[in-house]
Formats: C-alpha cells, sequence, structure tokens
C-alpha cells in the first residue's frame, strides 16, 4: 500500500472514523483504524464491535481530497498515533506506505514516522451491507428527536433493554422512546415509513449528530432485527440493535388529568436548578405545592446542608391544591427539551406519573416523570 | 449578623477567597469561607492553612458594592453552597444573615435559602500580620517570572524544599529558581529589594497570577522566615514559607560551553513536540544529533510503537558534531519560556547539562536540561 492525500481532509476522515473506536477494547485491532487503499478508493473504519463507521473516499466524490494511489493494500494502524501525527504535520499532503510487513511509513516533507501496526487479518469483519427495511429523514429531524429522547435511557446495568433508545414505526409515525422506568421521554413524527420495531443502544445513537455534522443533508436509515445502518452517502455507520422486546410504555400514559399547570419554563427550570446542591442520598427531591397560580411553592431540604424555598407565579392552574414531590434533575431535563415560552405539566395525583408537554398541550413531543415519596 | 450586597460584588469576593480552599480538608470548617460583618466592612476568609486569602470589603474602597451591615457577627459557610447560590441567584442584591447559631439565611426577592453553617470559633486562627522585609513590584512583572520557572520545580513527593519556588534577593536582584533536579529555571530581575532567601510552595506562588489580576498594579511582597504576604491593599494573600535550605544551584550552571546551536524556537518545539506519544517507561527521550547548520536530526523511538526522525536546519551551528538525548518534554517547556523567534542552545557534552537562552544570549532568563543516556 502506498498513497499521498490531503492532510486536513484525511485527518477529517480519520476523526470521523475514530469516533467508532472504544479506547481500551478487548480486542487489540480495534484500538486501530483499518485503512484499505482499493482502486481509486480509500477506505477507512473504525469500530468498537458495537458500532461501526466507514468512509470511503475518492476525487470524484471528495472534495480537495488530492488522493494518489500508488500501490493497493490495507493496514491497520493505531488511531491515537496516527490522529496524533496527522494532526501535528505541517504539511498540505500525507504519504502512506506499508513498508514491511504492517510496518508503516507516514511521511510528509522532512518529518518521517515508520509505526507499527496491525495486520488486517486480524480485524474483525463487520457487515456493511444495507438491510432491506429503510427510511430517509432530515439529520436535523433526526438528531433532535434524538436529543429530546435519548437522555431518559437507563445509564445502569439494569435492565438492557432500557439503556436503549426504541424507534418504531406503525407506518404513518415514527416514535422514539426512551425511559429508565422513572420517566421516560416519548417524540413522534409524521412520516411515511414501513413498519418496524428496534431498541438501539443510546450510546449509538447519541454518535449520529456528531457523525453525520450537515443538519440539511438527508440521512438514510436501514434497519433489520440486527443491525441499524445510518448514511449520508459518504459516511456509513451500523450499529447493532439490542436483543429483547422494549416494553409497552404507551399504557403507562395516563390520558385523564386532575390538575394542570401553566408555567414559564425558565422560571421553574431556574427554581429547581439553584437549590441542585441539596442532596438527600445523592439525588435532588424537589417538593411542590400548587395551591393557586399566585401560590406555587418551590422547595427542598437535606438535614445536613439545610433548605431552600420560593415561591412562583403560574400563567394559570386548575384543579384542587397539590402537593408533589419529584426529582430535580429529571424535571429540568424534561423541561429543557421544550421549546416554548411556557409548558404544560399535567397530573393525576401525588404519587401517580406526570406529564410535560409544550404550552400548546400538543403531546409530538411528550415528557412523563414519576414523583417521589417523602416524608416532609 | 445581617448584611446587604450587591450580588455582582459579592460573588466577585468570594471566588478569590474560595481559591485558596482544597476541597478536602481535614479541618471542616476550612471547606466554609469566614465572613465577618464588622463596622462598615465585609470581611471574607478563605484558607486551606498553606494558603490563606482575605478580603476587606467596603463602600468606601469598593465600586458598587452596596453594602450595608444591618448588624454585626460572623460565621462560616461551605464554600461550594455559597458560591453556588450567589452565582445562580437572579437578583441585584443578597442578604446574609445568621437566624440561628450558624443557621445562616441567604435570601434575594421570593429566593430563600438556610443553610448549616460552621461556628467562626472552629475556624483555625489566621495571621496576617504584615511581614517587615518588604518590597513592591509590577504584578505582571511577578507572575512573568513565575511562569518562566515554577513549571520547573518538583511535582513528586520527595526532596520537599524542591517542590518550592526559591526567591531571593541580594539587594540589586530579584532571582527566582525552581528545580526537579534534573532541569532547571531562573529567572533574574534588577530591582533594588533588601536581602532574603525564602522557598514558597510552587502551588502558592502559582496562585498569584488567578487572585491578582490587574497585571499593571502594583504588587506588594512582604516577607519573614515563615511565610510571604501578596497585597495590592484591597486582597491579601499569604503562604506559608518551606523548612529546609534550597541548593545552590547557580554552581550547577555551566560558564564553559564547547557546542552551540542557534535554532528557530518555533520549528524545534514542533519537531519534538510531533513524536511525544512515542514514549519509552512513559517518557519521551528524544535524541539530537548535530553535524552542522544544514544537518540537525531529531528522532525518538520505541520497541513498541515505532520510530520518528525529522531534518531541522539551524540558523547556526558551531562545535563538533555531538550526539545527544533529553526529554522531550522538558526541551519544549523550557523553549516555550523563551520569546524571541530564535533560541541559542549551548552543550558542554553529551553527558552534561545544557542550557536554554533567548537569541541573544541574555541568561536573566535561563533554562538549564540534563541530557538522559540512551543506548540506542
Amino acid at each position: 500500500m502506498n498513497f499521498k492525500i490531503s492532510k486536513t481532509r484525511f485527518y477529517e476522515a480519520l476523526q470521523t472514523a475514530a469516533r467508532a473506536i472504544s479506547p481500551n477494547s478487548p480486542v487489540p485491532a480495534l484500538s486501530g483504524l483499518l485503512i484499505q487503499a482499493e482502486g481509486s478508493q480509500l477506505i477507512i473504519t473504525g469500530s468498537d464491535a458495537d458500532i461501526s463507521i466507514q468512509l470511503v473516499l475518492s476525487n470524484d466524490t471528495n472534495k480537495d481530497l488530492e488522493l494518489s494511489i500508488m500501490e493497493e493494500g490495507s493496514v491497520v494502524i493505531d488511531y491515537r498515533y496516527l490522529l496524533e501525527i496527522v494532526r501535528k504535520i505541517e504539511s498540505a499532503e500525507v504519504n502512506v506506505e506499508i513498508i514491511d510487513g504492517t510496518l508503516s511509513r507516514i511521511s510528509a516533507g522532512k518529518v518521517e514516522f515508520k509505526i507499527n501496526g496491525y495486520r488486517p487479518e486480524d480485524y474483525p469483519p463487520i457487515d456493511f451491507k444495507k438491510p432491506e427495511n429503510q427510511f430517509e429523514i432530515k439529520t436535523s429531524d433526526f438528531t433532535e428527536m434524538i436529543d429530546e429522547t435519548s437522555f431518559a435511557a437507563n445509564t445502569k446495568d439494569t435492565r438492557l433493554i432500557l439503556t436503549g433508545v426504541n424507534l418504531k414505526s406503525d407506518g404513518e409515525h415514527l416514535i422514539c422512546t426512551a425511559t429508565d422506568s422513572y420517566r421516560l421521554a416519548r417524540k413522534i413524527l409524521n412520516i411515511n415509513v414501513p413498519a418496524f420495531n428496534v431498541t438501539v443502544p443510546a450510546k449509538s445513537i447519541n454518535s449520529v449528530r456528531a457523525v453525520f455534522t450537515d443538519p440539511e443533508a438527508a440521512l438514510n436509515v436501514c434497519l433489520d432485527d440486527k443491525k441499524v445502518m445510518f448514511t449520508d452517502g459518504s459516511i456509513v455507520m451500523v450499529s447493532k440493535i439490542l436483543d429483547g422486546s422494549f416494553p409497552d410504555t404507551d399504557r403507562l400514559i395516563p390520558s385523564q388529568f386532575s390538575y394542570s399547570l401553566l408555567i414559564n419554563r425558565r422560571a421553574l427550570i431556574s427554581a429547581v436548578d439553584i437549590s441542585s446542591f441539596i442532596k438527600n442520598d445523592n439525588m435532588m427531591i424537589v417538593r411542590m405545592q400548587l395551591n393557586n397560580a399566585e401560590d406555587i411553592t418551590i422547595s427542598n431540604k437535606s438535614q445536613e446542608i439545610g433548605e431552600y424555598h420560593q415561591e412562583l407565579i403560574a400563567e394559570k392552574y386548575e384543579g384542587e391544591p397539590l402537593d408533589i414531590s419529584f426529582s430535580g434533575s429529571y424535571v429540568i431535563e424534561a423541561a429543557r427539551t421544550m421549546s416554548e415560552d411556557n409548558i404544560l405539566i399535567k397530573f393525576t395525583g401525588d404519587m401517580k406519573p406526570f406529564i410535560i408537554t409544550n404550552e400548546n398541550g400538543d403531546d409530538s413531543l411528550l415528557q412523563l416523570v414519576l414523583p417521589v415519596r417523602t416524608y416532609n
């Protein structure tokens, strides 16, 4: 293998592929980037076995690539060394050449490195074949949906299926759901896609924004029961699907409400956030006492640290007085996904889940939070 | 105690005093800020026993302070809670009041905190009396001198005296020296100050830049054999002095040289830095082979990772060919303190210390590095 390439374009491609790599992979070759020079194409692959990213570079499709392949071949080089060298080289062009087995020469001007690589045969085979079930979506629509939901996924090692984000289609709607069983986030997009139901690891799906950086570009999503593939034509990202079935969460979402609060979103977030240092068992439990729109109290206390309270005025409150406690960080994270000045919080009781939506009550984006029992 | 104060000015003062606090102090009260309201003054103190910072705030000397003391008194409040509350309060003014023993009410508008404090009697007494030996220096001259030297101090637990920065005066010069016994940094300023010789913990002296933020202001330095005190009139910082005598380093600095290299500073730093990932026993050992000005080679290798070399052209080289190895990071750190385009490196032999100065050979700023033995 022997090729020359634009330093800048090469560095960008290496960076993107390296996003899939886990620094401490048990498979040594997976700490490397697989570089293949074939015909007029340079193929760069990074993977941690769960997620894999591949870029196919050629002068036809990549601007300013200045790729020139003198000899075909392939090698695997540790991503840290490769990124460090190419980032720091002060030259427009970089030359990469296998000189002996896996020993690779990376050079530019008067700078020369000889780096020990891995054999491409030791790199695990990765299936980049496109699954048949597919749809297109604007990249920003997809990443926005992920930002609005994936934070609610389970981050603990328990109930593996809940560490994923569920993507489901009934043919007319794309429904994205994440839950850690104490709160739930759901986004529904009206989009005509074939029916499917898969759960993708949150870590994989959170990488989409970093890898596909043009918000206006069309993102192609292909899936089957084994994997999901994202591509914009030049970058391909493949992730495994989680085994098991995602719980039917729709039945958890109440439809009848006895209390309803319309409140300024920023004011509520600030009133909860300012007391975030007051914790019990490392959790910020915030109490909300609702009497009427002019008499809403947020409070929080801990034996050790002290106590806090703030009075808020709501836009509107309907219902009997209510005294309810919840995880402050759950409510902050939920409220932050909303875009309007005011949010609508609808309750069914002091120990029943409540839901948060935008002011207009449109539940295409819905956040659900379970209250916490306290003994105030 | 009961006072009102501008939120912004109060927050700035708390931040400055909190710089002295170590998060995990064995003395519980030292995780707090001591707040004393006396007459028309508010005194704020932070300390970790080694360094202490005190601010005396009053409407006479502090602009926009809006201080109004309704009742004298004092309390100690955990710096994390206090900073967090005052930072997040959305109000121009904050009210602090002791309501019961050490329970303190911090409030603004409709926000109210009641925080458990510590008793001022539990706060260790700190001596802020001015030592007699003193001099004045422009703040930027002092902090620049520290930046040019303190990085060379010992960061390990061995030879405690070398973890400090030595400040010495012969009456006409202020001499600042730091060394970890493998490299040394020395800066000499022409300034008429009384004779003294003290070694200040590097951590303390490195805080000066963060605490005294006006580079043009005069910095008053007072010292005796127990402590050093820095003040700009409104902020006072006191640090302990290290016990023991700092080694006489002047005799280590060679005065006769057999080889002399004048080279572009940035080019040398880049040529060394690009190979920083090639390490042996976690050290970047760089080899420099000097033949003549047109034939300078920098190289670096490790069995595991691979090897690197780059050819450099110097401005000037005088002496026989020389083959020398050194810690790459020591040379980078030393070269970074220089300000001119070219630096002058003078050698006495492949296993003797070499010195780095600015192009003009002026050794008021001098960096010394010990070579490393290798078996290339």
